[in-house]
């Protein structure tokens, strides 16, 4: 009922059927994409601090490339908020920003990037995303995007600024607030009430003068393209460049001159760290956009075809003059809106910007700065997810200090430091939690064959024997802490015979826990006391009949937990029934 | 049974019933531990690079600190090899060796080594130790004791050579294999032979002579002593100078001068990360040979206590111009077998080596570098064990890969970046194994309560549900993969009217896993599929029940996976009964 898509080339799945009615589908939400794309292609290279042509750039081929190989049928791919800013920390650690090594070593990013998606996909490592917890991501992802409407808030008051973290951000901006420019700030605060305002208010504006409802939401959702060609009216109308406004300026007119960036060993290696990490969070940004979409119409993505496809769509973006690029959730979310049912939509996009680079840019000479900026800043907005700290901090302390210490790393420390200390953070956590398993005294529930925890449940026991659940499988990081449960316990019980382990929830013993079993089997032995297991796994019977251990055991195994019960109470009772 | 060390000041438990006939029992293990020492104090300075006198102070404060705060009443604490060899290569890095700079580097180590272990016994995390699995332990001693073993055979040589690593050390060696000193070659060789034998034959040899067994195998252990006075005699008479050997020299003679290491940022920082690997494997050395030789006498120790006490001792040795120090496994061995009973032995052994460096160094002025040499080398292949490669071979791949892994990268890349991959390569592939659960389909086991994985037993399934048993905790990492196999199995299942989850394996579900159950439990409902669980442990139902995950839950949860399935079986029967 679900359906696998073809890999390798996933479009010989769609092109058979395709026909005039899905054409005329893709074709709609082309045209809404591409206007939709326009100035957030010119947004994000004003955030990665790159000029304007470049976000044209990273918008064409890219989506080409991402729509030959990839698997979902509605992502739309190009540059993004996060990668954006991400790429703007990594590469103003190498250049100057606005200088020629900059743009080339954020052409070497994506480069770099898409070299290491698609080895991971090649190498099926898309399980590696699986490290980055959902509350690492909306944690980090809320940060990021703090930091970003910040980081735009120069371009609003029209002052400088730099920084890629909170209070770097700060401080750079607080000395030169006296010196804001009064029309950039007029300009760039009306652009953002607008830009709200249409988000909410814009649709039923139009739905009330009679638009069909489809339609008030997509006229509503070109906002932005709006608010450029009103500013940029204004600007042209009004002489912003003489009363001190920043404007987008002069944009090469034309298709980018196609070319293999130069392999440079020096920087590829200083980007490298950098690259990993956009690497990583892109992909877990757009595997969850994909998989979002997809299950809304029943399909499914791959997500080691994923990192092929956003592999080759990085690597198109930089043969392209472009910069690092993901699946984008705003993006894809108007793309499946607008009724897209094939990636032949995202061709069609692709061409769309490419004549906007081939004709439009003239126009652009008089968009301000702020313009794009609150475009940007109103974009990011959607991003932030406080109620995650909430939820986390009600479910469970691990998540919340996981969620937290990510927000505040990034915040104060930026997004690089930030994204790795969430992942090692829920790692050490996970792994911290499994080195002190929950280990429960268990005893029968009467009349049945069933074994509880004695805390919990009103149980049987036995004055012989004692009965354990070790809730964890058994490895190096808690062989020793089992090892002083058991002998903290059998201290405790005078008068023991026999211990049993009840190994439901033992997936795994390594040698590090098998060593630690022998030895207490060993110690107990020395004291007359029987070790004893019962109810193994398969997987884990099969590692321990490899070894020797099984002919060492004082005790038995036994298939169940009750029959153990059974046959090691009997020893005591039988003297007495006799 | 067995005691719990009395903290904070251990003696206060022997001291009140010290007698004798136990101080009797002490002085002999001092004396014998002393002249086992002295030669080991020496050679170990060697190995780090640094002056002979620097293993006595070494070997005086150390064990007297270790005395006062240790829970191990046999440990014998001091310069052991494989520290002493990561020291080389950590203030090697950052100094000339045989500068007074490397000196002070050195005394620096022991200093922050011991801050760091006090620090992480204060903060009680010990279990930090437990991230070193047995395997990578093996692996790394093994491959420090072939790098230590090729380091000395300059020594043996009388050749120039460096390096921490084989292909460092061998590339250093060859160029000069011509220059080999034959004087040097012939007194190394016959230190080795002679060492080696004492090992075996001579223990014999003195029972034969009519020696008590027990002072026979005492007398044995002394072969470095030996070696030490007749190769010193040997270069004495011979004017072993003049003929190019490289001699002890001039050791000073007295007591350490004491002093609080002077505090430097920039060395401080620089070997910070050293100095973390050099408290983690000294740490984890010390607590398996305490917990060993605890386990014989059937006391306990306190792995946080003996961080505060390994901490006490190096800090003692950095304030006494020592080096970093650990409890050793050879000379714990000896004081154990000697009859040690209580840390006063150590106590006293401290005198004897303070009077060592009192009176006895001039006498080291004749001795061969290339007999230091020949104990070391004698001294750790004791610590090679290569069958630690086979049992992993045959217990487990995982086991497998981070032995060979450790051995490979310590003997590539030295010691720091070998134990660092053996640790982080142990953490990733049990990380990896949760990443992707074992996940049965089970079925009843007839005329029992009880259900098995139907691969491996002949068990009674039903057609219209299926019930699944998750071998693992239900975490980020795998939470994706859980979706997956659950959308993969009712593909693959029609007619499925109920899908029963039993979490006897399910030690935990963390956020993300709680958001991928509830995309399962949306997508399942959207199929009129309910999804239920059974045998949910206590503390995990008790985190459910703060989310309203089971509220929206289509189906429900059961104490017993056999009420679940007669629950639900029952729905589809009952037409046909009636």
């Amino acid at each position: 009922m679900i359906k696998r898509p073809s890999y390798l080339l996933p479009p010989l799945e769609w092109v058979r059927g395709y026909n005039k009615g899905i054409f005329a589908s893709d074709m709609l939400a082309a045209v809404i994409v591409t206007i939709m794309l326009i100035p957030q292609s010119l947004a994000y290279a004003l955030l990665a601090g790159l000029p304007a042509e470049m976000g044209l750039y990273a918008s064409i081929l890219p989506l080409i490339a991402y729509a030959l190989f990839g698997t979902s049928r509605t992502l739309s791919v190009g540059p993004v908020a996060v990668v954006s800013l991400m790429t703007a920390t990594a590469v103003g650690k190498v250049a100057q920003t606005g200088s020629a090594e900059y743009l080339a070593a954020a052409v070497a990013m994506a480069m770099i990037s898409g070299l290491m998606l698609l080895l991971l996909g090649i190498l099926r490592f898309g399980f590696l995303a699986n490290f980055l917890s959902h509350p690492v991501v909306s944690g980090f992802i809320t940060a990021s995007g703090i930091i970003i409407a910040l980081s735009q808030a120069r371009h609003i008051l029209g002052v400088p600024g730099h920084g890629d973290n909170l209070p770097d951000l700060i401080a750079s901006l607080l000395p030169h607030l006296g010196d804001t420019n009064l029309v950039t700030l007029v300009t760039g605060c009306a652009a953002i009430l607008f830009l709200f305002w249409a988000r909410s208010g814009l649709k039923s504006l139009l739905q009330r003068m009679g638009f069909e409802n489809t339609t008030a939401g997509m006229v509503a959702k070109a906002g932005p393209v709006f608010v450029i060609l009103a500013t940029t009216l204004a600007s042209y109308a009004a002489d912003y460049s003489a009363l001190g406004v920043a404007l987008v300026g002069e944009v090469p007119q034309g298709l980018p001159s196609l070319g293999v960036p130069a392999f440079d060993l020096g920087l590829w290696s200083e980007l490298a760290v950098s690259a990993l990490l956009i690497t990583i969070i892109g992909f877990v940004e757009s595997v969850s956009v994909g998989k979002t979409l997809a299950a809304k119409r029943r399909q499914r993505i791959n997500p080691n075809q994923e990192l092929v496809a956003l592999g080759s769509a990085n690597i198109a973006s930089a043969v392209s003059g472009g910069f690092p690029v993901t699946g984008g959730f705003s993006r894809s979310v108007v793309n499946f809106d607008a009724g897209a049912r094939t990636p032949a939509a995202s061709i069609l996009a692709a061409l769309g910007i490419a004549l906007t680079a081939l004709l439009l840019t003239p126009v652009l000479f008089y968009l301000p700065k702020a313009t794009l900026a609150a475009t940007i800043i109103v974009a990011v907005t959607s991003l932030l997810d406080f109620k995650v700290i909430q939820r986390a901090w009600q479910y469970s302390l691990s998540d919340f200090i996981a969620v937290v210490l990510t927000i505040g790393a990034t915040l104060l420390l930026g997004v690089e430091l930030g994204v790795l200390a969430g992942i090692l953070a829920s790692i050490l956590l996970h792994l911290y939690k499994t080195t002190r398993p929950h280990i429960a005294v268990v005893g029968a529930v009467a009349g049945t064959e069933h074994f509880r925890n004695v805390d919990r449940h009103n149980v049987i026991t036995q004055p012989n024997l004692v009965s354990l659940r070790v809730d964890e499988s058994l490895y190096f990081a808690n062989a020793s802490y089992l090892e002083d449960q058991v002998y903290s316990l059998i201290a405790d019980n005078a008068g023991l015979e026999h211990v049993i382990i009840q190994c439901t929830a033992i997936n795994e013993i390594d040698m590090s826990a098998l060593e630690a079993l022998e030895s207490i089997n060993h110690r107990l032995q020395e004291q007359n006391i029987t070790l004893n297991f019962s109810e193994v796994k398969g997987p884990v019977m099969d590692a321990l009949q490899k070894t020797d251990f099984l002919q060492h055991l004082s005790g038995e195994i036994f298939l169940t937990h009750h029959r153990a019960v059974q046959k090691l109470k009997q020893d005591v009772i039988e003297p007495y029934i006799i």
